[in-house]
């Protein structure tokens, strides 16, 4: 795979926030034994090392009452190298949608000699290992894992942890071309091994094509990502007091970490949860606040923005209302951290109020954050895992 | 990559048709040092044996004043050690086109260290050793090659068997998923991998998607497909005296041909460039006919056809009367075959009626035939050729 360098890298105290970086050629083809010298804005990346990274990466895809049909699409997209985990929160009574998905990761993973591990997010002996290990942020009042997104990653988060894996990356199952998400793993696995600091986060940029018939909802999702990436800029911008549109990636859904930089950040719910892991970066590690963890501080967090070759495409849900729904929770993270000034406040109230999602003189509601990962007491969590693991797995 | 053994192989004198293989997975990762029991049904084809074909092999794009940002998504997706030949037909007058394909084809192979070559199909050195060589099937009364795909098609071939290739696979400009053109030449690249003869084809067969807002197109392009089909298996099946739906590639623009097979056929002008491929096949060796070439029919001619992952989308062009346009040629290349008997002639007949596409009692147009490319003085061509190949070349 060929890559191009960022054309920058903005700092703010230790974070490094790259700026976003092409996929200019899919597949790089073989190792040439006289290394060409390559141009200086190009890196190359070899299949080999591309395969190492993904050996030590989980794609967690997260997964409710999707068609079966893109999710086996997907599942066929992730380099077989990746260990695919699935979190599901698909209805299990009149059909039992959960059971058939195991059943299709079942055959996939029967079929191409891997393994994968599937949970449902209702799972009540999960729950009861966040109890015992102490983590209960994503529990609800029925002492379950809440319904969410988010809820369900962190949840998928931590049996990574239990499995030993050094990252994540996240893919949504609802994607139409396993293409793509073949590409997804490959910008994550490529991130990693060029980060310099262990803790680092590969965050993707799709290409949109508005001209196509499913455009309406590109340029909508287009909308949400340019006010959101507006505001989180505009909140550097002040904190710096230089002009900055470095972040471009504000809202990607498809983003992987190192578990050890995703183990420190505290997380939102919704729709918050992506906004909100590049806030607890900024808050954790950007000087102005107390450092959230020294090792991390000093090494430095790496933020890698990478945008795909494919464009995106994925079903379509909801209408208009959409758009606030996108909107809010993320803006919302971004107003309500110690680190929003008052100018970018305004900025949040004024978006928010041109797009009718707040009323004259509502402030936008605050983030219901989660703990980090770290917080658990994960000796607790894995003996209690490790012997249910088997039970996850699609080989058990 | 994995994908499943074809479920049978139907014979028709020395044709082999496989049914449908089905791609299962897109990347199946590093050779294991003991290789595992694949199931029955299925092969893992290792990333060396990929690459060693896709070396021998040129990925064809004809282009007619597409967006250029879809041609460079495409050739971003060709992998590395394919040899991309555009065969471009493109304006040249107000604005040159074809000068902005060659600008973007040459920035991508600076960048990625690849080779490439573009034509124009207008070009008069291209025409001229055409003349010089006796092969004058494509040319028009200017003494130029015809408009028309087709027509590119052989001209790029021609100049594939310049390059001392082994195998040419065509590949739309105008595909939006860079990943779907990355699977499509690794289908190619497998088919001949596992041919046991060197006279072979694969075609590709997509997904349909058709929930999807652009799924009008995909319905009405699986359409047309059907029908062919239909017709395609009807002049099988009154052949053997055997019900058979083996043919379910019929008008597959994505597919791939060893040159020896490349060489020996007869084409067809417009959209019955495709079927006209099988039918010439199916002319040539099925034992009903004289055998076209005996080397071939000796070794057998095997047909692959491949169900990718990945669905297609593309620029959608014109209106229902494609319908027409697209149908019409194949039907008419099935209906003017010497094999086509009577059932399948009014087979043919009833369904051109229903799509309004002929009047009662009129026949379809006969398609216009071009000679197989082994009748050109390749000596010749070669020759006049090699001198000016470097100035298509994009490294020139």
């Amino acid at each position: 795979m060929r890559i191009g360098s960022p054309g920058y890298t903005e700092c703010l105290g230790s974070v490094r926030i790259n700026d976003v970086q092409q996929v200019l050629e899919l597949d790089s083809g073989r190792v040439k034994e006289l290394p060409l010298r390559e141009n200086i804005d190009v890196q190359k990346i070899e299949e080999e090392v591309i395969k190492d990274f993904e050996e030590r990466m989980a794609i967690i895809i997260p997964i409710k009452d999707e068609k079966l049909e893109l999710f086996e699409g997907v599942i066929s997209g992730v380099p077989h190298e990746c260990l695919i985990i699935v979190v599901s929160n698909s209805q299990r009574r009149r059909v039992d949608r959960f059971r058939t998905e195991k059943d299709a990761l079942k055959r996939f993973c029967h079929f191409t000699h891997r393994e994968a591990l599937i949970i449902h997010q209702k799972d009540p002996v999960l729950a009861r290992a966040l109890v015992d290990a102490g983590y209960t942020d994503i529990l609800g009042e029925d002492e379950l894992i809440r319904d969410g997104k988010a809820e369900g990653m962190i949840a998928a988060m931590l049996v990574a942890m239990a499995t030993k894996k050094d990252f994540v990356g996240f893919i949504d199952a609802d994607n139409y071309f396993p293409g793509a998400v073949w590409e997804y793993a490959r910008c994550y696995a490529i991130g990693f091994s060029t980060a310099k600091s262990p803790y680092s986060m590969v965050r993707v940029l799709w290409r949109y094509k508005p001209k196509i018939s499913t455009g309406m909802f590109f340029n909508r999702w287009g909308r949400v990502s340019e006010i959101t990436n507006k505001c989180m800029n505009s909140l550097i911008s002040n904190r710096t007091g230089l002009e900055t549109e470095i972040i471009k990636t504000g809202n990607a859904g498809e983003h992987a970490m190192s578990l050890k930089l995703a183990e420190i950040l505290t997380y939102a719910s919704g729709y918050a949860v992506e906004p909100q892991e590049l806030i607890s970066i900024f808050e954790g590690f950007s000087g102005v606040l107390p450092t959230a963890h020294r090792t991390a501080a000093k090494h430095g967090i790496e933020i890698f923005q990478t945008q795909t070759r494919n464009p995106h495409l994925h079903e379509e849900k909801g209408g208009r209302h959409l758009l606030v729904e996108m909107l809010l929770p993320g803006l919302a993270s971004i107003y309500h951290s110690p680190l929003c000034e008052k100018k970018t406040k305004q900025l949040i109230i004024d978006e928010l109020l041109q797009q009718d999602a707040v009323r004259p003189n509502e402030e936008p509601p605050k983030p219901c954050l989660i703990a980090p990962l770290r917080t658990i007491n994960l000796k607790r969590f894995t003996s209690v895992m490790t012997e249910y693991m088997k039970s996850y797995s699609v080989l058990e």
